[in-house]
């Protein structure tokens, strides 16, 4: 067991890496793909999944890999993690989304900030993010603890097909929803259309806690 | 072991998910690259693949997640599955596909239901979903029960290749063909096509439990 | 253990499928995607490298999964397997090697053999043959038993990454080789161009088998 | 445990076979895909994740698999490798990808060695090298020796999505940025680039000691 002050570090500079990934590989893919926008969404859902089976494979066995408040609080409320910890996570996620996000941006020669100004709106989005949310929750918490191993690919395909079937692109997350306001390119949403996409997720968040418990119960 | 309406839930919920992938990430495709069909079909199949994978390993510890009356059957003949309980996942199975083609609908901003108008026909792809299926039941059955857990990946990238390599771009699932004639898109099937298609399927999953009965019996 | 003919039938089928990936994913990729031969050996590599890892995976532990006479030797050459049964594995990989490539021209409404006028000639593709088999074959046996399941992944993985990084678009194996005679598609190779290239092969056996030894012994 | 000489050839052949995954795929998309540098990148990174992940497992057993002076360095700082043999891995590595690339470029029907004009040069790339390298290291160092088997795939899919998500395409390696110095193609740097790119990873490579230990400790 690790210590919380070292479970923090790994929440927050896992995170940053998951935003150096999705918002630099959005960048990359936007500059090398001009104008054929299918294939910059397949470059950056594949280095998103390669990415986060990485990242998870190596943070997970030191805070578990949440990097995603989403997955913190359905842990707090099917596994019994305690609140005030849960907090803590969500705390260094969003951080480190933002510190990611803004590194991205540096390593292409951007400014550290540039506010998106990507409108992100409307029922079918909204709908998107619920059901995305609600999937990867289920993938993450019906995969018995026997076979932890494996949430790390499953994370990472489920996401990397999500990129692609639903029509929100499937953020999935609030620390990334945040945390993609900070860079006006490819990945990047503005704040006025985060919070109604964060909402959605904590509703898909909600509906999936509700049927991993009709699933498999709290027993896992 | 889960009870039976734990295990319906999850065909029905794991199988809309799969149908969200193939016809969502289609829809996608098809915006998002149009004009290029070789790339639209190259980005629904590695989400349909990476989506399998994902759900495979989520719903498997279930309810085996067959999310396919064929393999289902193959179920009943290889491993005595009860009937009964088959005909139940087969029920779960199509009502869950169809379920997810309308959210795969609504999450684009489409009508929920849309019939497909897309003829896929003649004996070339009837040849490919014979060998589609076969091909898919050989990769599920053949791999030995101790080795279950690769059971996802296998079957993600089993489909993925498919999607390539077979002339019907692999549908080898009644229940997938059944809810893919909901949807007028990429991944679409007109109703008049799907019958033969079903029955080709059937055909193959026929071969397959001679195949696997003839390479390694019944005991595993 | 599986009696001869299960394991000669397991070659053959195995074959059958891996021709049907590599030829038939070639010609769709030759039809969606006309004049981008990057993009269509990008297809053609992902959706081999898919199937090989699903095939060997169901395959493998019926008969070794082999589907490759060089392999096949090389496993008499490091592990004793009788000279009798390797021939009779090479035999099965060619036949069904061959009966996968009029099923792939089948399924694409291609007469059932038309056989191949492309050219695949010169040192620079003879190197890469002999380079892609050393490489194919060192991935293999290199892997220690105890992790034998990873040898389906491993497999598929190099191959994907051998379609690109050698010039010959990395054939490696000499049923495979006989058989994209049979297509004159993309994945094909003239008669009067393959006896080369399965030297060259040989070759490359001959190298792994020596590094092989050198590196691990034949205690594996 | 296998003898030095072993474990020197295994670094040396398993970095050749890393850097013609490199050059050669790289070569290979710039003539298949010309003037669509996204695909071309697209295609190299795929190549060279699926490489890595098939030579890692292939030669870790024998050597630990390093391939890079970098993480033979980290080694040496947190697993007490002795230094001697630490010099002696990164003798091996550099040979070893010398000789990689040179055939790379025999395979590509290209003069032995061609001295890259590419010039990588900027505050950009160099931060870029730095998180490279930071990330790469964490990924393979936190990884706990029980899940021993999964840092091939890790570290192909960090290097697959790095491609992406740097600006640099992640060398992330000292001996690969040596060995690219000896080909003028897609994936080349020139001799006057290599020196600060090296440095920069030297620097990631010093802060991801120091982070693993924060961490994880020096037990593992």
């Amino acid at each position: 067991m690790h210590g919380l002050m070292q479970r923090l570090l790994a929440e927050a500079v896992g995170t940053a890496f998951l935003l150096m990934a999705v918002v630099g590989s959005g960048i990359a893919a936007q500059r090398l793909s001009p104008g054929d926008v299918g294939l910059q969404l397949f470059e950056n859902a594949v280095a998103t999944a390669f990415a986060l089976m990485a990242l998870i494979w190596a943070f997970g066995p030191v805070s578990g890999a949440h990097f995603n408040p989403a997955v913190t609080l359905a842990d707090v409320a099917l596994k019994g993690r305690p609140v005030k910890e849960g907090i803590a996570y969500i705390g260094a996620q969003v951080i480190g989304g933002i510190v990611g996000t803004i590194l991205a941006n540096l390593m292409f020669a951007l400014p550290a900030v540039n506010w998106s100004t990507k409108v992100r709106s409307g029922p079918d989005l909204w709908l998107a993010e619920v059901i995305a949310t609600l999937g990867l929750l289920m993938v993450i918490f019906l995969i018995p603890r026997r076979n932890g191993i494996i949430v790390a690919p499953a994370v990472g395909a489920y996401i990397g097909a999500a990129y692609f079937f639903t029509s929100s692109t499937s953020f999935a997350n609030p620390a990334v929803t945040v945390a993609r306001m900070f860079s006006d390119t490819f990945a990047g949403i503005q704040p006025a259309s985060a919070p109604v996409f964060i909402v959605m997720q904590l509703v898909g968040a909600a509906l999936a806690i509700g049927l991993v418990w009709a699933l498999v119960g709290r027993r896992r």
